[in-house]
């Protein structure tokens, strides 16, 4: 098997312009993971007493408001994104049309993207929480077409 | 392709069923964030100082114990309802009877429901823990049949 | 279908690599959740009024150490290891060789699991940030590898 069923999946357009665009937030995810470990060694604050006592001494052993800003974007992401690529795999199967599964994937992405950079450099209010409304629209979308179409197939 | 692998994706019935769950439980943890935002803005408690500035001042950038508990039945949901959607997906594939996966799903559902409610209500313990409970029981179950079932294809 | 369908996912050998692995650390997580409450329950330190309530009183309503400590341990691995369960899904539908996939799988859960143990028995820093590091590497290099598919496929 192997090459046969990869070829049915891959070449299921949306599912593949799903997992492009998953892929990519995932890494973003991986980025926010790697500005808080730099946010954490610039401000020497750090979660854990044993890293504390590496970098010059238990009293780092401590919160920073920059830190902790970036654990919400990155919590904030969990919250979002994790249910994103299962709504998105699942609504990948039951046929949508590519263009419209296309625009679903592209405006989750565009604002998640923007929500991360809103929540980072501490863009004015309300541009986070208008990105975040955004991302649901797609989200909320995919997950009444998959009810839809369970319904209609076991009605 | 698109349709004809589509409509081997929605007819395997076990598989549907799930879907038709998790998507309910997805649209849950969609709730409790609205339900987040509802009581910082009631409690007038923000997570940011910009969104605190935006709603009266920055002595609103503050923890609110209503927001928190909000907080803490979100995280749970992370904890617990995403292990379930990689399971229960899996657990699809290996060929159970309906009406088992039905009751797996049913169980893991109504008491992640409960669950919920418990926490938000402040229901009395140890209602919330015993949902709790409850729910690991299909989990550890389809873990363990799934262990079993790749054991089998490849001793 | 039902058997068909079960036969083409499970005798895709890489897939069922990915999920016997994928599984053991689901279960890994569901360990530190049951450590998590049994650190409450001996510091006595709850999470909720209601759960101190009921284990001797509102004053056991409070942050611990130990149990901040479980539950760090615990968010890191949702960070992690939930994209894993992605990565790896769809890494495993991309035709690679069972060897190299293998290599993949296992480098992720034994870092993984070195990484839980790290965090719950304070090993010397750097061993917990070297295990998280480590575990990166295939994360990356399957996102790297599903991104070329994907343009390969549709450039």
């Amino acid at each position: 098997m192997g090459r046969s069923y990869q070829i049915i999946m891959l070449e299921n357009k949306v599912f593949s312009c799903f997992v492009f665009y998953s892929v990519l937030l995932v890494i973003k995810m991986y980025i926010i993971a790697i500005i808080t470990g730099q946010v954490r060694l610039r401000k020497k604050a750090f979660a854990n007493p044993e890293d504390a006592q590496r970098h010059g001494g238990v009293q780092h052993f401590r919160e920073d408001p920059d830190v902790e800003r970036c654990r919400r974007a990155h919590r904030n992401d969990m919250e979002n994104i994790f249910p994103f690529l299962f709504l998105g795999a699942v609504y990948s199967l039951i046929g949508p049309s590519l263009v419209v599964a296309h625009a679903h994937f592209l405006v989750f992405f565009l604002f998640r993207v923007l929500h991360t950079v809103a929540y980072l450099c501490v863009l004015r209010a309300p541009t986070r929480s208008l990105a975040y409304v955004i991302t649901q629209v797609p989200c909320i979308s995919m997950a009444v077409q998959i009810l839809a179409c369970v319904f209609w197939l076991y009605r």
